[in-house]
């Protein structure tokens, strides 16, 4: 057994604790109630990173917008002539509504049957942990490190990192590597290993409609007024066809369409339509027609609904007419979609479908992500799969995400640098839902495949 | 001046008192924590009652079903020969959201320039008073009432009564009567009476979608499931077509159409359609094609959502395919349609067009409202009419009104009764909207033309 292993063995149960004390902190960064929990995170991990042996540990200002959750940054710039490794993770988490379908409280950590209840724990702060503890492992066994690590630790990925680019943008220099691994993603499953090549992007807005200068008597102006809610509908409804296409003008220009040999890769990775209809308690599944579910996820833009409301929604009956509806939407992008075009191009759809007697507008998020695509053949690649062969027995495959990482975009137009994603979230842990847990045995297998990806990438 | 007219001077500010006490009480019949204080306001109305000399005052149980709200009932039957003539109102009142909205607290009366400000001001509260506060300046002055009186105040109006029939039923001898006169009801304008011939009928219900068993991450999801949002949004969307017509299949069958006459008579009432717009702050109108915005208020149904919810509705981004999606539906019937049929309709609609993957069940509230058409010439209507022109120098338009009340059928259905309606709310009054008011010009005309009113029926 190598020197770092036994102490990782021997770390267990304080590095277990640590996590569970990070979990309890309620970094939602999409709540301005939590924006100081979310630097009370990134203090956190500040802390952690000194003790672990990483140098010129630093927080960095995001500007002045709101909101502007910090970035963390450290680094150990030691290896002389052996590449540099900027390693990414986050420290914010999603918000937790719906309260009542959480089992136990999503800040309050609960270990159950080898997995850890909290929101944050498969994603990211559990994961993010890792390559932190590794580093530690080596550094206080080995005494040193065979590569330069850089640590880039963000507080804003759930809210499309809306003031990142910017610092990015004016440190390239101290952000300067020759590849990035992201420690935020996951495994194909607990037995077999994956490397993502490609993210879709992300642009999100909010819809908000007025119709009468007030909520009005249902009986007294119904039937002779648009009505703010049918308005919205009337929009959305408009946005995608019954089939599941979107019918917003020029959506689809830009999309790089799959490949046959492509088509073929993704075919080749196991898939069980029927297991997946079952996981969700849903009898049929739907999308865009031509293409296979996982295509859909990995490789199509969408137009999804993330929430919708007006007037009255109590117990009973209320006779109205709002003033007033809304709905949140976001579009998940691929290459070689731009989030802003395809934001004017909603805005113009609106423009043009404008319900008579209604005022809309369309409020567009600064929280944008480009699209990602990477060579599956990259150096980074090729370490990372001797690592997941040598741990796993199997060559990983190469998959896609239908979520967004909008740094993968923004490193390599900003650094030239490639992101591999090396993350132990698996795909059944609830990830933004209720009961969100992650397993203790990726808490364990992420510690040693990174101290083995750390000594293989000095090899290069 | 008569004496009861004196009575009725003289006693100003008491009575004005007792209205701002009654308006304190949160009647609110939708909601179940409101339930007592809907008791509280029928017990009230009990003492006032009985202190105006009417007699048999008794609370009448509707039934053991939620929310069984009392109706409260009281006589005056000394008058030999004379007709019976019950009175109606009811104590109850709307919801108060969006609370932030009232300049003062909605159950806080507060009088300003000649108007009162409170829930239920306008309806129905100022108004049920009326004719108690008239009833006892005649007995107190005059000693008897020239015909024979009932008062039928009930606590669940707003909620379509829905546990008023089976009571109604049971006590037709109780409550049986030659007219009804119903104080829930208004004006033309401050110097142009009316007389309601028509009111519209009422079905509820509430339609709630189902998609995956929890809320999925769009990114992993999207694309690839049937939203419930937007399966929510194509089906709202499939009951109306963008004219606004209503496509739900037998939803116009039973529509009784105007007649040329009718529709003459309606146009005949001025209107501004102009006005009507500044006053809702809309460039445009919409409706049923073919119709005047009158006719589409007045003659025709409608569906219409009077809320929506589903997703996040916080601030900023979450990434979410929420499971469940919720809207609520009225529809506005008109004669001869039937509410249970138009459910029925809707449900079988619904069915027809589920979308795919998804859950849907379509809850039919209990509350429904037969719509109502009277005889114009009726002699109830003929003595209000003689009253309209004592007061205002002018005859009253026949109108019709977009709004439901429901005992209206089923006092003509039980009892054999048409209901003349002769209330004094004013259409400005910002009925079930927040800052509702009453003019305090209203308060005095009412308690005058009630007391004429009484007068008139018994030189029939």
């Amino acid at each position: 057994m190598s020197n770092w292993q036994e102490y990782l063995n021997q770390n267990r149960e304080r590095f277990l604790n640590e996590m569970l004390e990070f979990f309890r902190i309620p970094s939602i960064s999409s709540l301005p109630e939590n924006m100081g929990d979310v630097r009370k995170a990134g203090e956190w991990v500040m802390a952690r990173m000194k003790a672990a042996g990483i140098e010129n540990v630093e927080m960095l200002e995001t500007g002045d917008k709101h909101p502007a959750h910090p970035i963390v940054y450290g680094d150990w710039m030691h290896a002389k002539g052996a590449p540099t490794v900027m390693i990414y993770g986050h420290f914010d988490v999603q918000p937790v509504d719906p309260l009542n379908l959480w089992d136990s409280p999503p800040f309050e950590p609960v270990i159950k049957d080898g997995k850890v209840y909290a929101r944050g724990s498969n994603d990211d702060k559990g994961n993010m942990l890792v390559p932190i503890w590794s580093t530690e492992a080596i550094l206080k066994t080995v005494g040193k490190l065979p590569v330069n690590l850089k640590f880039f630790f963000e507080g804003q990925e759930e809210i499309g990192s809306p003031t990142v680019t910017p610092v990015v943008k004016k440190n390239k220099k101290k952000f300067a590597c020759d590849m990035v691994v992201s420690a935020d993603g996951g495994q194909w499953s607990e037995t077999q290993p994956e490397l993502g090549v490609g993210l879709r992007g992300l642009c999100a807005m909010q819809i908000d409609v007025v119709g009468p200068n007030r909520d009005v008597h249902s009986g007294m102006y119904g039937g002779a007024i648009m009505n703010p809610i049918h308005a919205l509908v009337m929009l959305i409804s408009s946005m995608r066809g019954e089939d599941g296409r979107i019918q917003v003008e020029g959506f689809y220009d830009d999309v790089r369409e799959l490949s046959e040999e492509e088509r073929k890769q993704i075919a080749r990775i196991p898939y069980s339509e029927k297991e997946f209809k079952a996981s969700l308690d849903m009898n049929a599944l739907f999308g865009e027609p031509g293409y296979t579910t996982r295509e859909r996820i990995w490789a199509r833009p969408t137009l999804e609904i993330n929430g919708i409301w007006g007037g009255f929604q109590g117990k009973g009956t209320k006779t109205v007419i709002p003033s007033e509806a809304h709905a949140k939407i976001t579009c998940r992008l691929v290459a070689d979609q731009d989030p802003k075009k395809i934001a004017k191009l909603i805005q113009a759809h609106v423009k043009k479908n404008l319900p008579p007697g209604c005022k809309v507008t369309v409020n567009v998020e600064d929280s944008m992500g480009q699209p990602y695509l990477m060579p599956a053949d990259h150096w980074g690649n090729k370490a990372a799969a001797d690592v997941h062969t040598a741990i796993y027995g199997k060559a990983p495959y190469y998959a896609r995400s239908g979520g967004s990482i909008p740094v993968c975009a923004l490193f390599h137009n900003e650094l030239g640098a490639y992101t591999v994603n090396f993350g132990f979230a698996l795909p059944d842990e609830r990830q933004h839902s209720p009961n969100e847990f992650w397993r203790l045995s990726s808490f364990d297998r992420g510690q040693t495949a990174y101290c083995m990806l750390i000594e293989r990438l000095g090899k290069k």
